[in-house]
């Protein structure tokens, strides 16, 4: 029975015998046995095998194996005498499955500059970076998953096709048949009957459903038609965005602060090996950093008293700051890591700068938004009370010039039962890059989409 | 601190002080109190509150709720003396938050048909049937996700918008952007700088990561533009594909088989009160379907030995039965459940008939593929072991007419390091299908889309 390389690592060796099969990332020889070194992707550490040279095919195949072939070995594991390493497997047979033409094969034992590595994204998650970041990806999922599930959350699929959203958003994808494609637009011809796209947000769906189910989360992709090449944007990426009826701002702030800490707390737990990795070669630093997220209390504080923060700072900004403007990523750098030093709060926004479904504040110039920003990072999640009130909704739609025969279905969901609710979205990438450390947003998700760039 | 009525039902009732917010589904005036059936969504039943008339609000607005209203109640959870239920809730104070004004709200107490409530997706789900398919689904959803990572498996985000599976599939959504539909095809204004659809599968993306990783799978949506108005057909619908190296069609079959029984024990288990709305009222004999789904061996036969039992049952079938053609619904439907009745494995089938990166058997004439068919449903788990042949997938992609050139990342998984692997899909909406019984696929997906219909 095969079994896993990350199983065979952990239980202790005692001369039993294993199957495993993976592939090679290097060949040692001495005068009578080679040493391999396999890895089968279930861990970033590899297995050592010791081929004896008395092997049948040794030196037809053995010695002549090299980085990505792959090979199913039998054997059996011993205690290593090696430094770094309990476990090594004494070969009884080495079968090669398959070859890799050393001449041809892009991944030799160099490091790859992660530029190079985006070229071939089909072969660079065999690299140890882009396979740790790989399982720490999943892992972050199921953390996600583990989070609301506990907490009686139920997992809605909103859509991805969608006809909300279209109002004055040039950044949407549109979605159309081949057939249409050829026609003229707005004809019998379009496959939903109108205008459809790929949606920005499920949060809208979501909110149908928190007025049903009460409390709910989305995972799933989203899209931006944004030409923006940065190592901040895809024009595809994943978000998470639970949706809580009977719940205020305050009660808001408090789960996504539990999620994040759950999260970050889980991976650091379950990741070590791979989170090591990061910690040492990708960025120094990170688990301390990510600890301290988890033992700190975020600060909060309002988006009034952080414009007289960021103005009594006297700091020359390149966005000068008064009341009223969006708060760049200068200005929440400066308040995430040069004055509170951890992850940071920030609510109540002026009104003009936020969507139409947030809700108004007392003073009738703010919404009860909140962002939460981490170092590095900046924004990490935002989020909002949701305005409940029919006819403030109503207003807030007109102003922003909102067709509102689109939004009935929006607007019934006031008129029928209303409740207070709140949601926030978290970029799934975002929070990827945070735990490992990535600096480029297109390492992080196994096939980047940016301009330009969609090679599979 | 408030309560989901699901945990309050379940709590031994020793007159404890409890909080729950949630919607009315009834009112019923007796002299002197009333009974307000409450339901949060937490679950199906609904939690019985009492208000005496000597409530501030008695008159002026407890007398008035009706359907749809929300409300905040706080009181004391007592045993009650009714039959069916434990606890009812004694309020002190019941506050009003939202009207549903019963002229308009299109929810009213008698039974709604799923084609009404389909034009009305924004409300469905506080429907019985409705919210108890929107838990199952959501518990679905955890019970594969545990299936998968309790094995060790990484779940992988495979693209939604791709450049690859383009060639010939008329059945593909196009994505493109404002700009880019007023411009001719083919320039430079393309985001991607080339043609681009939405996934018809994230197969061949996953192969990419358990040729690195070894057991992947993934969990997302996949989209056809087919023009199929029928109750199975969705042109946007989520998968789950699930791909093992070193893996081969028996153990495929293995795999396929206890995901299967796990996830309807679990939601046997785990659900059993919407399950038993399901049983009652959707499909009678649902719950002992399932049960022997989970406790018989599924039949496994060739696609030659299907073939041969279907001219032996000398049926007449509307699609003349010989050895080449696809198997019909009526054909899969006489083998599953008339001839054998239980789940059934096809394997086998001619290599005209599937697509290309099927491994191609030793007979020449048919591949690895599998189908799980069951009662019902028909084909709901479609996989196969993949042509890991570097030669023998390159001649099958030129005999399909497919440009080389656009796959030379897929065959570079064969060329470098090769090995035996398989996999299969699972059209998650068939399985919530085949788990409520309901006989409308529209009905299982939170926000349908099909030909002429997405309306929000």
């Amino acid at each position: 029975m095969k079994q896993r390389i990350n199983v065979v690592l952990r239980e202790e060796p005692q001369e039993q015998r294993v199957i495993v099969a993976g592939w090679v990332r290097t060949r040692r020889d001495t005068g009578t046995f080679s040493f391999l070194e396999v890895n089968d992707g279930s861990c970033l550490a590899n297995l050592q095998v010791i081929a004896d040279s008395s092997l049948a095919n040794y030196e037809e195949e053995i010695k002549r194996l090299n980085t990505g072939c792959s090979v199913i070995v039998t054997g059996v594991a011993k205690k290593s005498p090696a430094k770094g390493q309990n476990v090594e497997v004494h070969a009884d047979t080495i079968e090669v499955v398959g070859w890799a033409d050393p001449e041809n094969y892009p991944l030799q034992k160099k490091r790859h500059s992660f530029e190079f590595l985006r070229e071939i994204s089909h072969l660079r998650p065999r690299t140890n970076a882009l396979g740790a970041v790989a399982r720490v990806r999943s892992r972050l999922a199921w953390a996600i998953n583990s989070f609301f599930q506990e907490r009686g959350f139920f997992q809605v699929h909103t859509p991805i096709i969608t006809t909300s959203d279209c109002e004055g958003a040039g950044e949407m994808f549109q979605v159309t048949t081949a057939r249409e494609a050829g026609a003229a637009k707005g004809t019998h011809e379009e496959f939903f009957g109108r205008k459809a796209g790929l949606t920005v947000s499920g949060q809208l769906q979501a909110e149908v459903y928190a007025l049903a189910l009460g409390n709910v989360y989305t995972f799933g992709p989203t899209f931006r038609a944004e030409n923006s090449n940065t190592s901040r944007h895809l024009a595809e990426f994943w978000m998470i965005e639970p949706e809580m009826a009977f719940c205020d701002l305050a009660c808001n702030m408090e789960l996504a602060t539990d999620m994040l800490k759950y999260v970050l707390s889980d991976v650091v737990e379950n990741c070590s090996e791979d989170m090591a990795l990061f910690d040492s070669f990708i960025e120094k630093g990170l688990l301390a950093k990510l600890r301290s997220v988890i033992e700190k209390d975020f600060a909060h504080l309002t988006y009034t008293e952080a414009v007289d923060k960021l103005i009594a700072s006297k700091k020359k900004f390149e966005f000068p700051v008064k009341w009223g403007i969006d708060l760049q990523s200068e200005h929440e750098r400066y308040l995430c890591e040069e004055l509170f030093g951890c992850p940071l709060i920030v609510t109540d926004y002026p009104a003009t700068i936020k969507p139409f479904y947030m809700r108004v504040n007392d003073d009738g110039k703010t919404v009860a938004a909140m962002d939460i920003l981490v170092p590095g990072i900046g924004e990490i999640v935002g989020g909002s009370q949701r305005e409940e009130r029919y006819e403030v909704l109503e207003r807030r739609m007109l102003e922003a010039g909102i067709e509102l025969e689109e939004y009935r279905w929006y607007l019934d969901l006031r008129k029928y039962g209303s409740v207070p609710h709140a949601g926030y979205g978290l970029g799934f990438e975002r929070l990827v890059q945070f735990v490992t450390g990535m600096a480029n947003i297109r390492e992080v998700i196994p096939f980047p989409r940016t301009p330009g760039f969609a090679p599979c």
